[in-house]
């Protein structure tokens, strides 16, 4: 049998200390798999003493994750650490100057800096793997930087997020307002204490440049993406959509269009009797849609420890199952040095069906104006909904809602501020793009 | 750059022509992903002259694959000839034999001498992929025998043949018979001339006994199948079941018991609101559970020329990514000589829910009857339905159906044949069981 395989984690939290106890308990299954032990021979965490469940003091320890990535005797190198900067970035960075195989769940690394890690690990010839990173337990990087090999993508999409999930899950199970599943959410442990970062959509985000480039081989352009979170949306919205077969999801898609790639993150109408619709609560998915393979869809736990270390495990059990002179597949799918530059899509020109909820004055002729600020940009309608608010504030009102056929961005916007000009608007009008979906 | 990947194709019908059509249509997306050409040197078909779209006069042509296996300059040998005997058998075993890689989306020949063939496959060194095997483009193989290295199958199932799933699909939107349906399926060739393969589940089973093997570690156990086809589903099995907030699928399922593995093809209750119960027509899916990762599920394309291509493609291109001297990991996960024996589960000991349909004389004391039967054998009932049928052949009839809670196959059995014995009933009872399903 070949020597076994060497492994240093840096960072012992929820995921790394499962890490440890997955390679533990699963070693004799592990070892049949691959040909080999795996041995965890180093750790970095900032608390010896804590107990993790496991045992780990045949390894050796070190206090700085940079100097295990540098000095200790390993092969792989874990990083658990997070953050797009600091610790994290400068101990990968070292690991694979130091010629060793990188795993890390990192999603914030990568999507700034994973272009100029791929490029050390290529020179280097290690692999950096990296499923954890996005949608947590599904096997979404391996699929599409294996087995999709000789598929051109024309469109990546999915639930990236668990904790916005689980709220628009349960608004729409329960009725419940926007902040009362926030605040649950966050009870659960499911949302930080800030959460932000998961409700705007920047989470989404980075994970969704990270398969924009392994979908379309081009940087990583995390910054150039459509973003709108959840936190406006309403159980008017929530109800409207049910009414008219749909539910809210958000969803982070990554499009090829005649005039580049399109990137964004967004509350989005999919119809109910969809496989995505029916992605509940913490739950992640992922379609993806090809020429040669069609549509393909993976949905599973997004989030949590165990999920986690399983993509981790599976990352390092590649490696395992690799050996010295073995030349891997480059880290985006195509050789970093090869990747194109990104090449933004006009996201005004983003055509396709939108629903348009409009709260405005209950009084003779708002809804012909309204009709005729969409006939006037091309818009043609598909269903139209009317309701009674009732009165408030002194004021009769009623909603509007427009489910419109294929149409752009921009004639939306143009329409919709129409609309709004004409003073017959007593709420912030709200449109969300509503997403074909298998 | 790695001197090219030398690839000969044993039969060229729909899917060896495609899988040659993609290797020349993206050849420069599949050098720089592999870092070396992927060339097709030798091809083996009955009829030379058609047209195939592709030109392929530059390889050498066999007449006989196995001449192409043994003498042929190749690396890597495709096997899309079909059938689990013959050539088929013959030249995978004769390139196994010669130290070239095999690549097959061959179901039927691995469900029959799979672990034989991995063992030689194992032996040489060699790699022996077969993603295309099951569920046609998913990639399932690959996520089971990598991406969950380390994790505890407890079970799999799947929808696994696009013939049935698109007639019971049809059978509930249309409300047409399973005949009229299946006539459809055979005029759009979905379905085979002689379609008893596929509906009485044997297609399925190929499937199952595969990922069985893959998910626990076992040998492969084709014959070991409780088989059930879906030719006995009514019109009213499936107003019924959607009454109840159910869809019928035609399921493979797998799962580890305390008595043993349970392998069985059935048709299934799957609630509506699962993710399983919206894959709809043609498409595939796969739901794998397990110990670290929860639940995941695969849906997609399961047949037709260009999905089986792309699993054959994605499968040809690791092999290109592997150097000599790269040790592979085993064909079905562990190593063949380690596969344990197949420990068949007592299918009738089997707990779960069940949905039963009577067709009984309407007449006092039959419900009585029935209840008795089960209450005598310890079913608890979760719903009842009754509906009166009216007259028919001059015999007064009603249709009573009964959701279990979970019990056994031996008490809903003992029950059914209990009622039968009483001499209510007017046709033969339908027992279907519930599968729970995320």
């Amino acid at each position: 049998m070949a020597e076994a395989l060497r492994v240093g984690i840096a960072g012992l939290g929820t995921v790394g200390a499962s890490v440890a106890r997955v390679l533990r308990d699963k070693g004799a299954e592990l070892t049949r798999q691959c040909g080999r032990e795996i041995v965890v021979t180093a750790v970095s965490a900032r608390d010896r003493s804590r107990d993790r469940g496991v045992d780990l003091s045949g390894a050796q320890w070190f206090d700085d994750p940079i100097e295990l990535a540098e000095k200790a005797d390993i092969d792989v190198f874990i990083e658990l650490i997070g953050g797009d900067e600091g610790a994290a970035r400068a101990c990968v960075r070292a690991a694979l100057d130091a010629g060793r195989h990188v795993v890390t769940a990192n999603k914030a690394l990568l999507a700034k800096h994973g272009v100029a890690l791929a490029e050390v690990a290529e020179k280097k010839g290690v692999l950096l793997n990296y499923e954890a990173a996005v949608a947590g337990g599904i096997p979404v990087i391996k699929t599409m930087r294996e087995a999709m090999a000789g598929n051109s993508v024309n469109r990546v999409f999915g639930i990236l997020n668990g904790t916005c999930n689980y709220i628009l899950t349960r608004m729409e199970a329960e009725g419940l307002t926007f902040e009362a599943c926030l605040a649950d959410a966050q009870r659960l442990g499911y949302a930080e204490a800030d959460p932000t970062f998961d409700i705007e959509g920047n989470d989404t985000a980075h994970k969704l440049a990270i398969l924009t480039s392994l979908a379309f081989g081009s940087k990583i352009a995390a910054d150039d993406i459509y973003l709108e979170g959840i936190s406006n949306i309403t159980q008017a919205d929530i109800r409207a959509a049910a009414e008219l077969g749909y539910r809210i999801k958000l969803l982070g898609v990554a499009q090829r269009t005649e005039s580049g790639i399109e990137q964004r993150v967004h509350p989005t109408m999919v119809p109910t009797a969809s496989v995505i619709a029916q992605v509940h609560g913490v739950t992640n998915a992922v379609a993806i849609e090809t020429d040669i393979l069609g549509e393909l869809l993976l949905s599973g736990p997004g989030a949590g420890g165990n999920a986690t270390a399983s993509a981790v495990v599976g990352d390092i059990a590649d490696i395992a199952k690799s050996r010295p002179g073995f030349q891997h597949g480059p880290v985006f799918g195509r050789p970093a040095k090869e990747l194109k530059p990104y090449k933004k899509a006009q996201m005004r020109s983003h055509a396709g069906g939108y629903f348009i909820r409009l709260t405005v004055h209950d009084r003779i002729g708002v809804f012909a104006a309204i009709a005729k600020r969409m006939a006037d940009n091309d818009i043609s309608l598909e269903s139209i909904v009317q309701h009674a608010n009732g009165t408030e504030g002194g004021i009769a009102q009623k909603t509007v809602i427009l489910v419109t056929h294929e149409t752009t961005e921009a004639a939306v916007r143009k329409a919709v501020d129409g609309v709004t000009k004409d003073g017959h608007l007593t709420d912030k009008p709200q449109v969300i793009r509503i997403e074909r979906a298998g």
